[in-house]
């Protein structure tokens, strides 16, 4: 039984909300369950130094929590003075998994730098961060066509993530705060709307995990990603 | 004429939405027309170093801009490694603002942590953090006192703030962002129910300013406030 | 009764040196009684990056306390490795106060670096700071005139600054360090030789301050920067 | 064909020297073909605060390479004032992986640290860094057992990583450089000689992978780690 | 022929001047020539943690500069969050200098921090701040003293510095600017009243040095700090 | 007696290997006794800022200690941030050191970086890292010789280093560990083949030492330094 009493193959209420705030290129609101993520997506005409010049072009991501997002207060990371080996490990993923759905010679050089910036949190803030900047990227990057700055989308095709693990002995989708605080395996996919891996995270935090385990949460985990890209273009279809 | 075609001496629309998040005592939105801030009260039952068996309470704040809540993509102070001048000015005002309408040795030894968040900003997000935050305070402490922890409550009274400035000549209330960028002078004045000063801080960007504007400016905060204030009676009445 | 035995409206002796050291533009030494600040200025051939190629110019300034000009040893902000909140306050209110009087454009694309360290401290380093800072600006543009690199003055007119503040319940001028630790109400006010507010930044320490209270701390810092300007117009005559 | 002439299921040449060096409780220099790491263990009588008192202890790592293990000069991190994201990702990789197959209530309260230095580099070294300090960790704590601090080994089987990938369409066991760095998947896995899984990272560097192509990379890498666990096994037989 | 005309084993004209600021315990201000240091020496009554509980005092020292004691401005360490590799070596170097003539445990469990803050600089900055800071530490033990805090003086003897040189093929004493910027070989001289050496430290800036230059030089040193220590003791008995 | 029952004038057993790795331009592993250092010589074609269009070159040096090269583990200078004031004061050592032997005009505009990193530690880090990067410089500037980037080589003469010190009353040769925190005098010397000096630091870390002392120690440098320097010859011979 789930805390949630969700049914292992359920998700959280996902809710994807664009234009969330008015300055950015992209701008999404993205809910899953009570984790709120918002994801911004900003077009900046120039590229890292080391892609000067290449005809190419970039994405990457910056990520953050708000210090009360979390039930205890954590310190501002700004205050501290150094963002933390997690926060680097969650936007490095963020952006990898951006990268791998888009064309860079065909973005052009320009660079479009992705925030995921989470409101209230309860778990799975890194795998909704990845299924809500692709759709802040995709608003980017029509408002780029829109404005006749590129031709074509460069975009191949969709990408998103959920989490699953083995909570309690089951594999169980889409892990909340109270599941993934006490689960025995961890495991956050990415994939593409064409079913191939992006990213695929497996951490034993408590027992190991066999091979068969694994192929349940794989398994599991396809299903909740088909389903949140048929919610990515639910919303980009408004 | 005001960019948004406002009376000189109109507030721009201001919403106080309470429980905005849920893991903090205190969760405030508020609104000030486009800024958006977020503000939370954590209370932690410790008190900082300096004030280690002093029998009295401490109330401090910590301020950021997500990335994207301006116009164009700000530098993540996490990721630069430090606070500008500007952050730390601003969240030692907010601060010493909501400071000075506790009692300190009735909060007794614990402390509560203000953070304001800009979500979106579109001027006068200084203000809306102090007017806010206030409501997150008086939530947060009212729990205490909920839980028994707080026979009554230390806060002595209201307080609030609002920008006031000279544009294009004429002494203006509540000023966005269009305003507060062209502006001649620029204000911020925090005020007590009472009527009282609690910081007054007045810059001249452009032309210094005579004894007889600033006294232009004051009147027109001091009406400003006394809305705000009813406001946050309202919101906290709910 | 003030710990000086000071009138209420008195200044405390108040020594402009200039010259004070010899590798600056301009070098002052300003001595508001115990309160010993030196201000330099310094000629830079370039402006920060912001201003590159638009024809003009940038006053800017860092504050700093020698360790042990306070009673007892504050760390050294160098090898703690970083500036204070205070220390930014303060060194961004010098540089824009300076800024106020000077006309950019006709001061050329080159900057003017402003550093004021506390030699020893005793209250009201920061309005000590501006004074003396004016001083050595002005040194150091008579010395761009000289050098035939500038034609006329881009200084408008004079800035000073003085604090003023509540103890024990009187209004006072130029607090030292003991009434400045123990007031209710604390001003530092910046006005030019015309008589117009550059900056007012008012701080209630304790108990907030009405509008009377107000008005009568201005009109105490209005007669003290006219006796300061005055002084300032002495020692540069010199 | 593989840069190195390997076949696709063969390791590098592994070799793994026990008291490299000869103060720390553990040091041993693991080499997989050119990648030459050397992983010490130091045993501190102490626990990190947030186990003071709970009678568990701890292992953590820290991981480094010299500026000149590569084949460009990187800027070295001490110098640069910050561990990069990638150094900070791995160094919590090899201490989770360590702490998967230790009982930290059997360890006492005592905390392991372990430093994985890269001297040289050919790709692989997070992986070689992994096996190699599990060897460095079980000296040090046959180390505790013969000095009498323990009674029994809490090292609950071994552990052991390789690195996998698709290397021009074909799947490849432990990548060198040239081969991680043209590969369109690389994925690195910890398994223990129970033949479960600790960790599971796999990224798509080029076209994302399919199921089927995972499937065949964590056949070669259960191989390969089987091969590594027999070499841990002889060398800490000697 | 030197360029300030100077003897080749004359001093510059050297001030001791004492109680120069008011705060601390010991504050000298030394002058070589052009060069000015404020020593200051404060009592703290507490060790650092290494010393904690041993029965023994400590004697530490910090090194800074103003950013316009220099011909060209210096950036200021506090603004760019470090100090610089000179920095801490001179600072390491006073602090040595001084510990080598204090008996540690005659001092008791307190100690003395040093700072050395060079108002205006011309050569000899570090042998400027190791001869004043003796006499500031001689101050703040003389007030122990009278304190009644301790019964006798921990100094067991003076202890001065001065550099020596090869400028233009001759040896030199106490370099100023345009010699140490123009110099073969600079060495720094810490010398006792007995007569012993404490710090020798030799560069050769161009052409190495013999060793018959070395004794050279280590007799102009002599000579040197013989003088300097009859200054000190002139300055204490004032 | 010394601890090691070395002679007075005895150095360590020292083994200098060449082509230690494979990746840097001149790459040698040098050993006095149980220190071992790791020196690496790397050639980048562009100068620092402050030498760019002056058609010369530069060396300079980076230094570091594992964190377990020591007896009890060391904090990793990445890990916390900064680089140590001992550190900083070593590095500018064998930087300034081998420049002192290299035509900067000969050696075209390029730098070559210098990096020593220590194994192992048992006293002399910083005398054997000057040696062996001697080596690995020679190395490094044969191979732009024999690329035909250089027709001729820009080193003058070999530079070696070592230490002496008066441990328990007697002047000794290359101190150990256990000498070098027991001695009463501790001096690093830097020579050239030509018999002259480039560097000579003595600290009296107890008593001061005299100048007779001091004479019988320059003695034994010398003498250690033409065997190092004849070492030195051999290891490039082969």
């Amino acid at each position: 039984m789930r805390p949630s009493s969700r049914r292992p193959d359920e998700l959280r209420s996902v809710r994807i909300t664009r234009q969330y705030t008015r300055h950015a290129e992209g701008s999404v609101l993205i809910e899953f369950g009570d984790t709120k993520v918002l994801c911004t997506a900003s077009v900046e005409e120039n590229v890292p130094p080391f892609l000067k010049g290449k005809g190419q072009g970039w994405v990457t991501a910056e990520y953050g929590m708000l210090p009360r997002s979390t039930n205890s207060r954590m310190r501002r990371e700004a205050a501290q003075g150094k963002q933390s080996g997690r926060t680097q490990e969650i936007q490095r993923l963020i952006g990898r998994s951006l990268r791998s759905v888009v064309d860079m010679a065909a973005l052009g050089e320009r660079q479009i730098v992705i925030d995921c910036d989470v409101i209230q949190a309860d778990g799975g803030t890194r795998t909704a961060s990845i299924t809500g900047a692709f759709v802040a990227l995709t608003d980017a990057i029509n408002g780029l066509i829109a404005a006749g700055k590129l031709s074509a989308s460069p975009i191949r095709e969709h990408v998103a993530a959920i989490s699953v693990g083995i909570y309690k002995g089951a594999a169980v989708l889409d892990l909340d705060y109270p599941e993934d605080s006490d689960c025995e395996t961890d495991m956050n996919v990415v994939m593409t709307s064409s079913g191939k891996f992006v990213e695929v995270q497996g951490t034993a935090e408590g027992d190991a995990f066999s091979r068969e385990e694994m192929n349940t949460l794989l398994n599991l985990a396809e299903k909740g990603i088909q389903d949140l890209i048929t919610m990515q273009e639910k919303a980009l279809a408004l």
